[in-house]
């Protein structure tokens, strides 16, 4: 007999229909002896549609208190499914209960919108489950120190799950959604991508944060920061398969490197497109520089991914960065209107059409010359690479947009990805 | 400056448009130097949504369990209408914070769908009023001392407004409805009825058991219980109508019994279609009839309105009740299957075409030949009279369904209420 906690996502949740399947799910696995605490998501659409509703009355200055606002609106998708839930599992037989997030209580910060768990008070929950109760737990929500709702942004329903694990000490967190779990790249670039049996937290958070969107990447973090056991399933098997085969099933997420995760050097091929790359050129080489630079556009709240500088000729630099598409003409009048003047730069570049592809393999930590394979397999094949990034257990580069499929094919096939682990 | 408390239905928060006219209203209260507290219901169709997804879930077995699940779906309508009202307040420059039950907290009993309030804490929403902010409430819903989310059942809304008035202590409730006001009589049945401009609550009282069908009957208890007055107004008028104009507008549902209300003698008459006699003839006439008749009724779950027992010759008497016309057919059943051979009563006759006509006043208290005038009118139009109840201030008689709409138009007339008061 073990605890374990299941997550559904919004699709799997969709309709009376998929939430009668997740109830005998559930119902199963607590039949087979074990403690169930189950996440939800709200329905699919449901949060769109508050918000959509909240949307047609936003006031023109937006304050904290609309923000407190909002997460009163949107924690009532959990709420409802929750009930549901715990309605569909007594219908199953089971004794239930649910619980939204102030009642547990899941404590958070009081950053509205986008709150951060502070603590978890398990009493209630670990009372109920030793009565024999299902206990539903509503994600994505909490209570703040003075007595308001809070919610953890979009996907925090995964992150909910995962705390209430660590909290809990949970044997395994089962992530339910609707892919069977992470594969090596995307298999609509890839048709030879395999699924992961497992997976490395930190691969998981490079994986995550660069573009393959199974979880919320703060999930994994908390994950990773407890050593929750995090399992990456599909909830589109049939409800009745095996136990056994199903607590087997998905991509394991794991803390412990095994034998076997040493020998895949590279785990995974991810890749953004929709990157912008700006080139501040011929900035004169003083301390502040980056700041100077980076704090406007942060002040503008536009996020940067890839931050290069290279020393230039005459005590020159050239600085260098990745934002998001939709920011570039944004940030490019920005710097030419505020930054460029004070810096003495010479001129400001971009390029609106590129991409970033990433391997990602926690082996590249003992490997030496992984990167360089990396760069011959695209040079073969002709790719310029205008940027490298390099962490100590990813590699990214930039490149040209339209070679973004060939790139990550070609890294696959080079780092042999469409090979059964042996 | 005075304390007052908006309630709005289901109706005018119905559309975010709706939404921002009750802001708009709201708000000009507020700047007119009122504190003001508003109690919303949820958005119409809200509520039968929810609870028509957790049917198509329902478990066999009906538990408390299963209660307690659907007050927490059933919450989130009002947390969802309180939540976006709040926001079209601040779109309409108010500060404003919207507050669930359970924040109040409003405390009730345990009794799941049909809590009764048992206490208010308004220390929060004070404080809260104190700073210049408009405070929502949800309706509808409390906590109770396990810290679940308890609902107060349909129309609890009412019931939450005026509860939270009376805590306050507020100057005056409004209730905000689609009808504007109370009316001597449904205006389909008689266009000549007028709209009453002050009630007594013990007449609302009896207006609304009897089918006026506009407050719910709890919260005219609670006011009458904590004396708070309770104005019945239009919300489609519009929001931008001279304040004082509108603050005298409706209804008022008085505790005071002023020299107006002691002219008029019969206030209104009330009627319901759509119950049914039921009599058990020739039961012999021996202490706990009534409970060995009423028990078997009651224990079934059905609800009995008007009961009258008479003595009838050689020590039997008949008894006879009217229940709702569903429960007729079940009620006649129960009592033939268990009732009938242990009484020893001679048969059981029912009669489902009956209505209920009764005219309802406070004066009747102190003026004597009301009810005789009653009795005449009808007489005087054929009407023949089934059962008589009474009690300090209204008369009930029960006739045949066919002649409710002659018998209202007959007793509005006779006892003059399309006149205007003197």
């Amino acid at each position: 007999m073990a605890l374990i906690v299941h997550k559904y996502g919004g699709t799997s949740m969709g309709s009376t229909e998929r939430i009668r399947n997740v109830a005998k799910r559930v119902a199963k696995w607590a039949r087979a002896g074990h403690q169930m605490v189950v996440v939800p998501s709200a329905m699919s659409g449901e949060t769109n549609r508050l918000l959509g509703l909240a949307k047609e009355l936003t006031p023109s200055r937006i304050t904290s208190a609309y923000h407190r606002e909002l997460d009163m609106l949107a924690a009532t998708g959990e709420q409802a499914s929750s009930a549901l839930l715990a309605i569909a599992l007594q219908a199953e037989g089971m004794e239930s209960v649910s619980y939204a997030g102030w009642q547990v209580p899941v404590r958070t910060d009081n950053s509205y919108t986008k709150a951060r768990i502070e603590s978890i008070d398990d009493k209630r929950v670990r009372a109920d489950l030793d009565a024999g109760k299902v206990v539903i737990v509503t994600g994505f929500q909490g209570i703040d120190e003075g007595g308001n709702i809070t919610t953890l942004g979009r996907g925090g329903s995964d992150t909910s799950a995962v705390a209430i694990a660590a909290a809990m000490k949970a044997h395994e967190c089962l992530i339910y959604t609707d892919v069977d779990g992470v594969y090596t790249t995307d298999p609509r670039v890839v048709p030879e991508a395999r699924r992961l049996t497992t997976l490395s937290f930190e691969e998981m958070l490079e994986m995550a944060s660069l573009g393959s969107k199974v979880l919320q990447i703060r999930s994994v973090e908390f994950a990773g920061k407890y050593k929750v056991p995090l399992r990456v399933l599909s909830s589109f098997t049939s409800w009745d398969i095996d136990i056994n085969e199903e607590a087997k099933s998905g991509t394991l997420i794991t803390f412990e490197e095994d034998e076997q995760m040493e020998k895949a050097v590279v785990s995974g091929i991810a890749f953004t497109r929709d990157e912008a790359k700006i080139s501040v050129i011929g900035v004169p080489d003083t301390p502040g520089i980056a700041y100077q630079i980076l704090g406007a556009v942060a002040d503008a709240n536009i996020d940067v991914d890839v931050i290069i500088q290279n020393m230039g000729k005459e005590g020159k630099t050239d600085f260098s960065f990745t934002v998001n598409r939709n920011d570039y003409q944004r940030t490019i009048d920005l710097l030419k209107d505020k930054v460029l003047p004070q810096l003495g730069a010479e001129e400001i570049v971009g390029d609106a059409k590129i991409a970033k592809v990433s391997i990602v393999g926690i082996g590249m930590r003992s490997h030496v010359g992984v990167a360089s394979k990396m760069f011959r397999a695209l040079s073969e094949e002709g790719i310029n690479i205008k940027m490298i990034s390099t962490s100590e257990i990813k590699t990214s580069v930039v490149i040209d947009e339209k070679y973004v499929e060939l790139a990550v094919r070609t890294l696959h096939k080079a780092f042999e990805l469409d090979q059964a682990a042996a």
